[in-house]
């Protein structure tokens, strides 16, 4: 792994402001970094989410417009989108029974629990189960930040855009997704970054830490 | 930090279904742990949760009863309950701000931006905030799997409680608080755990990653 410390990483990291446009992600980084996504846990193992890498330009411009204005969303090497299910389907729930089944064998527990899991999900509202779909993409958001920082990359979290034009300019909709959180990936331009400079501002642990022993 | 890579991290680390009661985890390890989820970012810096660490055994037995009987929440080492502010108030952002600027300075750009942001959140509906900060607190709590991880420390993150009744044992509501996850840190005990002996499900790359080039 990196030979800085986890604590070190999180230290190293901040949200870049200012990217360098001429520098690029090498494959095996950005590889790495998905691959964290890909193994980050979510509830009943759906992984109710889908990552969209935008490398194209015009497409990013587009994006920007609805973004702030913010110009890691152009200057970074990838930028991911995170989208998630916009509802849980039956056919969904199964797509997940079958991977099960396909790497465990047929577990009569296992497939009692996705059934259970069907009944109780498919008929709530679509907004509760968006709800619940977006929470589990911020879990692989939160790795992604992590794998991001352990390869050296910067990134740029991002909830200031307008989902709905997102969702139109991705074609979105018609994949049952909605896009919840931006991240850019890139290099930090220094010079540039007015919050580089900055020291980074967490509570302190006693205000937001308590005990029960 | 750890010699493994984070990938290797990531495979390492399970849903724990079975902790061994006996083994406590370290202070040194759960302060890594707390540490990493004080760092994680947030939307606009505003950390809009909290985590109750619960070692107490009666507290936790009161938990578990409302949490489907799951054993890691009795028998892990310290039970992390993450809860989301019930709501964004003008008093939580101004104390943000406060930080803001004993960290940085009176920067107007900054002060501006936090007046702007109260103007936005609190007229929003209580449900809609919190469904806000909850999300930040997943990212948290994906920082606090891969910190655990690190430290050689298992973990199950658990939806499976109702979440209103953990609230009132932990005395939440008062507090402007809303259970949303728990988290049990501890070790493993391998012959009573049906989970560990399985492969670990995940979706292929091609199906949850896609490119805009």
């Amino acid at each position: 792994m990196s030979d800085k410390s986890l604590i070190e990483l999180l230290n190293w990291r901040y949200a870049t402001k200012k990217m360098d446009p001429a520098k690029e992600v090498p494959q095996e980084k950005l590889d790495a970094i998905l691959e964290a996504i890909r193994l980050a846990p979510t509830s009943s193992g759906t992984q109710p989410f889908e990552v969209i890498v935008v490398t194209n330009q015009d497409v990013r411009e587009e994006i920007r417009k609805v973004g702030h204005d913010q110009s890691p969303i152009t200057d970074c090497s990838h930028l991911l989108v995170f989208a998630a299910w916009d509802n849980y389907t039956d056919d969904r729930i199964d797509s997940v029974t079958k991977l099960n089944v396909a790497a465990r064998g047929e577990i009569p527990l296992l497939l009692q629990y996705y059934e259970n899991l069907k009944s109780l999900y498919v008929p709530r509202e679509a907004e509760v189960n968006y709800a619940h779909a977006a929470r589990q993409a911020y879990i692989a958001l939160g790795f992604a930040l992590i794998a991001a920082a352990e390869q050296g990359v910067d990134s740029t979290p991002m909830e200031g855009f307008d989902p709905e034009s997102v969702d139109t300019i991705l074609g979105l909709k018609d994949r049952g997704l909605r896009s919840v959180v931006l991240l850019p990936l890139g290099y930090r331009q220094p010079e540039g970054d007015w919050l580089l400079p900055m020291a980074k501002v967490r509570k302190p642990r006693e205000t937001m830490i308590s005990r029960v022993d």
